[in-house]
């Protein structure tokens, strides 16, 4: 007992890191200080870990939300010194130390070193209007959302009987020719032409039409050039209709609009731009265009070397002078780096620099196919799809969701299931 | 080709048999007359099958939506003469024959024979102002909304300073003493108990005070004497409080209250009334005080032989004059009896008149036990328990979620894992 109140003491005396964020950057933090001697508080606006690179799986109705997300309490269960708590941030105080959070139990929280890893939103460039007709990816609710406006639209072309409004039904726009809008295109093309194919009596969900709409001139612009050029074919044959130096000049409730071509649709979905968390204004910090903290090179506020700002809400540069891409992997190394630090700090050694290693980038498109870059090696085809599922695989938190998430890929990949395609979300009264 | 003319030729002369409703009832409807000489349309408001018996688990973070839920269009995928769509009843127009619908491509739909299987919804016997403070179990959407409601409440009770607010977080309160409300209360016992306990880090969710409410005298009140008993100790060992001749007076936003008592909570959750679906309305039809269409010992209407109600819809009633309990089994045998009946009239026979034959009743309490009652044969504990999950695995439709519901319970059996915690359906902004 006597013993167990002087652990207690020993314990408040640490140094107290708060983590705002439970993504990939700040689960690192917290992994990598889980043996240091400070107390953490991990604070998310949700309760989950997310998975966010197979999170169009569950759009495209392939996998179940709780496949790809697990709570952050059971993540961090383990850890006796790290607490908890759900907030969203209303603003910081650095002068006082202290964060400030909406609307809940906890008013503010202080902190010795603070984390920010506050991740992205959509950006619509200004066009806020589009947020409703054009929903990106982002949440669970995002997913599920986009799945039932998909599954809605099959199901009303089948029961609708002006063919021009069918047509619209039955035709998909997607914005954006990045990993996530190749993924979408592709994986809808499958839903439709394979998983839908034979459940509906009326309509030919084979015929539907998926239209890939990128503003640059090439797909997977952060790829090679010989990659953009297979993942363009590997969608054609997926007959996904792919317009590159096109920018999007309008979204309406029945039609995209291309400058002077326009898409009849009735659903279009949003992979385009990204803007980082408000921690620029929350910090009163310098940001670049996409809201993203302008850091040192130790991953700190210029004048506060007590908080570092990591992931999609920093703006980090490698050697070459290129910002750090809004990947998984580059969020984690950055949070295992801060982790690193704050270690070094608290034993009196110097920090080095942050240096970014990048890792490689993979997309996938349609069950068989997938695009790696892994430093000089260049994988397609469907050598580079198991690589890009075993990664993933690999690195989904939880040991069953592994075990689920394995046996709906095979299951899907051998039978075209598609098991999750549930509408759900819209209360209904009872028949 | 001429061939096929002459095959779709025929098939538009056979009659059509309308099914309202994709639950128990319809589906058994469906499937014993995927060889008649008929055509089909089943009309649903849901795109999927959902088995309800086990909703509850979803209630309580156990399972996934998609893991009790199929698509209707996957499961009639390989019924030629099937076709399926959305649509919501609005009215029927017994004299034309025809069914109208709400807001769809699809006004109306002409039948030969009609079969209402649209179930029941909540009742709160005229206070409808409970139906916000304690939200009942019958949709997907339900299922969430509670899960998210358990989950936030220990959520906050960890942030909360007030001592009071804190007990009331962690109150809650179940009203209705049936197999619904046995089971959610063993199952937040268990969550509570076993798998948040070591989640939080300030409040001790074992601590959680589960009270279990019931009008009558006993639970399970169709089930024998000695089960009832049985439970009522079971769910005592489980740390539930049973309140007994209990009615609820009032509910309120921070309580319930049961005449003069008042239980202190944020969390009261509804497994009492049942209403069923507005059928008596649209048909015209007599019906009884929970809205059960009367019926004809054939299961169809007195002036309308070819209009049947079945399921949670009508009431039925057996040998000896009582009212068929609203299962899924007695559902599932009305639904084989239309279709046969509807064979039989095909082919110019007599049909018999409907004989209901009680399977039994059971219900789960907690992880190891169970009361069943199978004619004479009554089984407790964990024998009971195991015959449950294997029922309930048998007759889980898709043999994908099978797999995966063994795999989640055999996984959380094992590590009290919870592995569907997850808190969602608010739509944040991004912090």
């Amino acid at each position: 007992m006597e013993l167990k109140r002087t652990a207690k003491a020993t314990e408040t005396r640490m140094p107290h890191v708060l983590v705002l964020g439970a993504g990939f950057g700040g689960l690192s933090v917290v992994q990598g200080l889980r043996k240091a001697s400070v107390r953490i508080t991990v604070v998310d606006q949700r309760n989950h870990h997310l998975f966010q690179p197979l999170l169009y799986q569950v759009a495209t109705a392939g996998l179940s939300p709780a496949e790809i997300a697990a709570p952050i309490r059971s993540i961090v269960g383990r850890m006796p010194r790290v607490t908890v708590m759900l907030g969203e941030v209303s603003g910081i105080d650095t002068a006082r130390r202290l964060v400030q959070f909406r609307d809940t139990g906890i008013r503010q929280l202080p902190y010795d070193l603070l984390v920010v890893a506050t991740g992205a939103c959509h950006s619509y460039f200004g066009h806020d209007e589009w947020v409703v007709l054009a929903p990106g990816l982002k949440t669970v609710e995002d997913a599920t959302f986009i799945r039932r406006r998909i599954l809605l639209a099959f199901e009303r072309a089948e029961t609708e009987t002006d063919p021009a409004e069918q047509a619209r039904l039955l035709t998909f726009v997607i914005v954006g020719g990045g990993p996530t809008g190749v993924e979408m295109a592709g994986a809808i093309s499958e839903l439709a032409r394979r998983i839908l194919a034979r459940d509906f009596r009326r309509i030919h969900p084979s015929l539907a039409r998926i239209v890939l709409v990128e503003a640059g001139r090439r797909l997977l612009p952060a790829f090679a050039e010989d990659l953009s050029a297979y993942a363009l074919r590997a969608l054609k044959r997926l007959s996904v209709e792919i317009r590159l130096g096109a920018p999007v000049t309008s979204i309406e409730p029945d039609c995209v609009r291309l400058g002077e071509e326009r898409l009849e649709t009735r659903t279009a979905i949003w992979a385009a731009g990204v803007q980082a968390s408000d921690a620029a204004r929350w910090l009163g910090a310098e940001a670049d265009r996409a809201g993203r903290v302008k850091v040192t090179d130790h991953l700190t506020l210029p004048a506060h070397p007590e908080i570092f700002v990591i992931g999609d809400t920093a703006l980090v540069r490698d050697a070459a002078g290129r910002p750090v891409p809004g990947l998984a992997p580059a969020a984690k190394e950055q949070g295992r780096y801060v982790a690193h630090a704050i270690r070094s700090r608290l034993s009196g050694r110097q920090t080095q620099v942050f240096r970014y290693h990048h890792l490689g980038n993979l997309a996938t498109i349609g069950r068989r196919s997938a695009v790696i870059e892994l430093g000089q090696l260049r994988l397609t085809g469907l050598l580079a799809w198991l690589l890009w599922g075993a990664a993933h695989i690999f690195f989904l938190i939880g040991f069953r969701n592994r075990v689920v998430v394995i046996i709906d890929w095979l299951w899907s990949y051998l039978k075209f299931g598609g098991g999750a395609r549930l509408i759900t979300g819209i209360k209904h009264q009872q028949q």
